[in-house]
């Protein structure tokens, strides 16, 4: 059984190992991350990554009092959502202080007087005490590599729907291997610790001589920046189009709770057919506290298969504390179905 | 068109047009007990009926700063819940204070000096300067039996899944008309804003030459008390035994968030299924803030049919803010797999 997880992306820039750019892979990066700051002197600090880890880093470091800066090579942050959803992400980060770089490429980090000085992109030197990489990870297979396992896609260890690997006797789970996209109908690589339990539960059933099967996942994924949740499910415009899926899609925003009650914050949804055959095939979702658990709606109606015309006649909960009675979901639904 | 929603009903005791007896049907209901309230006096409220409206009313007058007591002639409060569950929203209430009255029937409303004194059950007399009504609806369908059209199921006016009514031309829509539970296969009532705008759409389109069908709701419905979130979808134990289904249930408790995220609340989930098929019937949910909303997954896989094993593997979002690993429905779905 292979469950190695993922090796954390380090490019071999210049400075890469000073002593004031620190990993947040692990509880021990954690750690020496929080004792530095602790130690004092920190004021500036660089977010290298605008991705899930690079955003939840930016909100930490911006709670413990700290100037942040963000640099991504991409021409958005988190890339797992289209360009029009990340914008509303980049306000919150702006809201925040937090100066971005976009399309800047990390060429090194300098050092002066034995500690970290700056981060060096393709286009600025940015001052920085501190530095925090959150490039993304990579499966970590050598080991079933060098026992000649079949890999598959995003160099994940290839698994069956038993999680099975293509040699008897030999398994894999977790964020080394790979799962099937239920909505692309693809192999797809996702390393999330919800994925990697469920992979772990089938691999055990069926190591243990039971019979479970992992029929996949659909993308799901959330966080939050501050009071921004920010969530995502199945499959994202540019994503669609790679596979030849015609995809109309509708963003709506709206209050989260009936729009008279204190405070009924904002939800900004957009949903993503199928043209041809209102097949919902996605949805993104950003806004201010109780937002992002709505994903979970459209992520149980991915594993379903249900159209957007199913969504609009869904017996959600309603209760003027907890959403209109026209849910924000049925919203985007109703005004998506206009499309199709 | 019929929208004629429905009328409270108002037992016929004695006293019960009394000056300190309240409904809580209407808007000016609600402005005439705030009134009465500002004006002072008032210490003592009794509460008739422990449903929705009840357990609603009752919060706010314990808000108000009100003595609340609540009577009714169940052994439980929230008959749409089990009684384990409504156990819970008892003890909710009581540690708000309320005192409750179980198993005892409302017999009249006794006045002293010209004001309500008193409610008066077959067992006590509560002293109150303020009582609430809060015993339910029914269809409000005069109109319709007048003209001859049929009523189906708690005498609601009968309606096929394009609204229409038995009279050509003649359609209806909302807390007057009937639905169809998509679980039990069979017509049901329910008196719920969410679902009447639901109807409504699909009338609207059907009499404007258009083709909308309402498929049916499976029966949700949430609410709060102070901190307590409370929910329910599907079908309870009662009802699926009327249905002679064979159903077997768990009832988890465990934390919302992530055990070591600071205040990771606390949620009670049950879940109900076929033994035979492990068919997901219905789930209740009792819980702090953040676990009502997550009776919208259960919802939405009781469209879809889906089975407990396939909530085991929803791919639900995870992020350390919004849950653990394993999001208690699928704790509470492992749990119930293990009876099927």
């Amino acid at each position: 059984m292979i469950a190695t997880g993922t090796v954390p992306i380090r490019p071999p820039v210049l400075g890469i190992d000073s002593e004031g750019v620190f990993g947040a892979s692990s509880l021990d990066d954690g750690s020496r991350l929080a004792q530095a700051i602790d130690r004092g002197g920190i004021e500036k600090a660089v977010v290298v990554g605008g991705g899930y880890i690079g955003v939840e880093m930016a909100e930490a470091l911006v709670r413990r009092g700290l100037k942040v800066s963000m640099v991504d090579m991409l021409p958005q942050v988190m890339a797992t959502l289209d360009p029009d959803m990340a914008a509303l992400v980049v306000d919150a980060l702006k809201r925040a202080g937090v100066e971005l770089y976009l399309e800047e490429k990390l060429e090194g980090f300098e050092e002066a007087k034995g500690r970290l000085a700056a981060v060096k992109t393709d286009k600025r030197l940015l001052a920085a005490d501190l530095a925090v990489l959150g490039l993304g990870v990579r499966p970590n297979t050598s080991l079933a590599e060098e026992a000649g396992i079949a890999l598959g896609i995003s160099k994940a260890i290839e698994v069956d729907d038993h999680q099975k690997t293509c040699e008897e006797g030999v398994w894999a789970a977790g964020d080394c291997a790979q799962s099937f996209h239920l909505v692309s109908k693809k192999p797809t690589w996702v390393a999330l610790g919800s994925v990697a339990n469920k992979h772990g539960r089938v691999a055990g059933i069926n190591i243990g001589g039971g019979d479970a099967v992992f029929p996949g996942v659909v993308g799901t994924a959330v966080t939050r920046f501050m009071d921004t949740e920010i969530a995502r499910t199945g499959l994202q415009e540019c994503e669609a189009e790679k596979l030849g899926v015609d995809c109309v899609s509708r963003t709506i925003t709206d209050h989260i709770l009936a729009g008279y009650y204190p405070d009924p914050g904002k939800i900004t949804i957009k949903l993503l057919a199928e043209k041809a055959t209102g097949r919902l095939l996605g949805s993104q979702i950003v806004g201010t506290r109780g937002s992002a658990r709505r994903i979970d709606i459209v992520a149980t109606a991915l594993h379903a298969g249900l159209s957007v015309e199913d969504m609009i006649n869904l017996d959600l909960g309603y209760a003027p504390p907890f959403s209109s009675t026209w849910d924000p979901i049925h919203i985007a639904a109703r005004q998506t179905l206009k499309l199709i």
